[in-house]
């Protein structure tokens, strides 16, 4: 079972790798771009079979360890 | 029109991130846990209002800029 975890910055938290490539796209003369956020994105193989509970866990690993809640917010896919 | 687009290391490729993520979960005592790769996340707010156009002018910019494509594979969802 293939886990997906998107991490990305909260609406409002400064992002300044977005910023960087926004930046640079516009640099290369890419035009009419608004913001641009970067954020990470996870993916995991899990020996679970059962899809509730392998993303009961993913939610426990982003809690611990993927995600800082406090500034990011995360998706998790299971498939 | 907002893009999102994933970027993963192609398979096969080293990938010393992910290898310590998926150390820091075992660590935590997380089992049954294979393969971690970790890749990038981009969201752009795009002035475009056609979404192949969009996609378009996404992929020139995965290939100017935003991925790697000797290393990293990448995957465009337009909104």
């Amino acid at each position: 079972m293939k886990a997906r975890v998107h991490i990305h910055p909260k609406p409002g938290v400064l992002d300044p790798q977005g910023k960087a490539i926004g930046n640079a796209l516009k640099g290369l003369g890419f035009a009419g771009i608004g913001d641009v956020r970067q954020g990470k994105l996870i993916e995991l193989d899990l020996a679970d079979s059962d899809p509730a509970a392998a993303r009961a866990r993913v939610e426990d690993m982003c809690r611990q360890l993927l995600a800082n809640p406090v500034i990011e917010d995360y998706a998790i896919e299971i498939d």
